[in-house]
């Protein structure tokens, strides 16, 4: 096989991360990819720090047996968590969903105040703020934490006074002073992003650009494959590939609303966690 | 070591079991018991039949490796899936939470008409109504699955508009008609009683008694003990242990919440998952 042809791997924790692998097909329609959700894991957002660690390693682990070209890592809180140690491991091209998404915000806002929403873990990790005040240390960032939205977004309450009392009474406690620019930073809040917008639109004076991580991780992506000498040759439509540890009843179409195209097929695969059994006591 | 001082294990999902634990040290207060909750692998509901199958099956592995002398199987999810494979496998008095409160609810019912809440995984295996059924086959038997109830639990949303509207609209679709006897079918849902009863007064006319799995669980486990010779003399106080797979901040206290009183420490430890990695497709 052409080096190029190899495939691009698109991990996530579940189903969110198909908004990525959307906006992945969409920028680069040649390419092979292959989408691996942790399925029988999910959701990572309410985990601790090395849980996720461990899961986004093993998960790597086995991709990288399926001789891969680049990783996406379509997951916040698996980025948050675990991009450092991916990268310290494989040498590979591996594209995160906080980094494309932080400069596009930086580069947008006017007043310099940016407002994030996330899991629990993405916003303890404080990914953002960092990777924000790196890009530039005038910046103010407010996060605020919603582990309510992945299971609303994965059941497809996605409208309706249930979604918008719970979206809301989130905001609430964010500071919105001058916020001109609010992330989703979750890859399932898309699915959200009309409520969150309507919310908002009630919540925050003034205009608010809501960015979500999918087109800016794409472009992202290309980029880097492009300076590596990576892409595959136009032309041909690329293999798509969807791998799940977990494929409970009704979860294709559940998948489908999220690549927001059909699905024709999943595949079953376990992602072998090695970690022997260790103990050791946590006070409180 | 005695064979009656060896532990009792209880197996959860997550923190719902808790509220099982809690019965059980309340009903057998000299008993040792070793709580295992599998917190990196949490909700077990939404998941597929053979994943927590698997997932209960490696939990009693590790389980049995610490000379444990009965099991609780604290998870509505687990017992419907899981509890044939585990009694076919181990020979050891196991205990799973449908069946007592499935005999407790068809001899208060006066209808004969009873209502089960529980998680998709939970009312897909049809466990409630096949064991209802089987002790009478006269009863009538309506189930509902409500999905979000088990991050509204662990979210600690447990009163208050958003938790009853997301009730109320599971409930409207409930056939209300006669029932005079609702399950609980999750052990998170005891959290979540007492909005469910001011929902179930709304939605159902007549009087109607909630029934959750806790208090029976304990029951049936003491008197399963009893049979085999196997209670610890009684007197002394038991030794009580919490492992769990996962432990993010802040999680010591969402813990104690569950299990109705302080949790001073909890364990850290790893359920080996040793499938190997394997691929299978599955057609839409």
């Amino acid at each position: 096989m052409n080096r190029n042809d190899r495939p691009i791997a698109i991990f996530d924790s579940g189903v969110g991360g198909l908004t990525v692998m959307r906006a992945v097909v969409e920028a680069l329609p040649s390419e092979n990819v292959i989408y691996l959700g942790d399925t029988a894991r999910v959701p990572y957002g309410n985990r601790g720090a090395d849980t996720v660690r461990r899961y986004a390693l093993n998960a790597t682990e086995m991709l990288r047996s399926m001789d891969i070209k680049a990783l996406v890592v379509a997951c916040n809180t698996a980025t948050a968590y675990a991009l450092p140690a991916l990268l310290e491991r494989h040498a590979l091209p591996i594209v995160g969903v906080v980094e494309p998404v932080a400069r596009r915000a930086a580069a947008l806002t006017k007043t310099g105040v940016i407002a994030v929403m996330g899991t629990r873990g993405t916003v303890l990790s404080q990914s953002y703020p960092q990777t924000l005040c790196a890009i530039n240390a005038a910046l103010t960032v407010h996060q605020v934490a919603c582990p309510l939205l992945v299971p609303l977004a994965e059941e497809g309450w996605t409208s309706g006074s249930v979604a918008e009392t719970i979206i809301e009474s989130y905001l609430v406690g964010l500071q919105t002073h001058d916020v001109d620019t609010l992330i989703l930073g979750c890859t399932h809040y898309p699915l959200l992003g009309e409520a969150i917008a309507r919310v908002v639109a009630r919540r925050i004076a003034g205009a608010v650009t809501l960015l979500d991580s999918a087109a800016t991780t794409a472009q992202s992506l290309k980029e880097t494959l492009q300076a590596q000498g990576l892409l595959r040759a136009e032309g041909s439509c690329g293999q798509r590939r969807f791998l799940l540890t977990d494929i409970p009843d009704g979860f294709v179409s559940t998948a489908s609303r999220f690549f927001g195209g059909e699905i024709l097929s999943c595949e079953h695969v376990d992602i072998v966690d090695m970690s022997a059994m260790t103990s050791r006591t946590v006070g409180t």
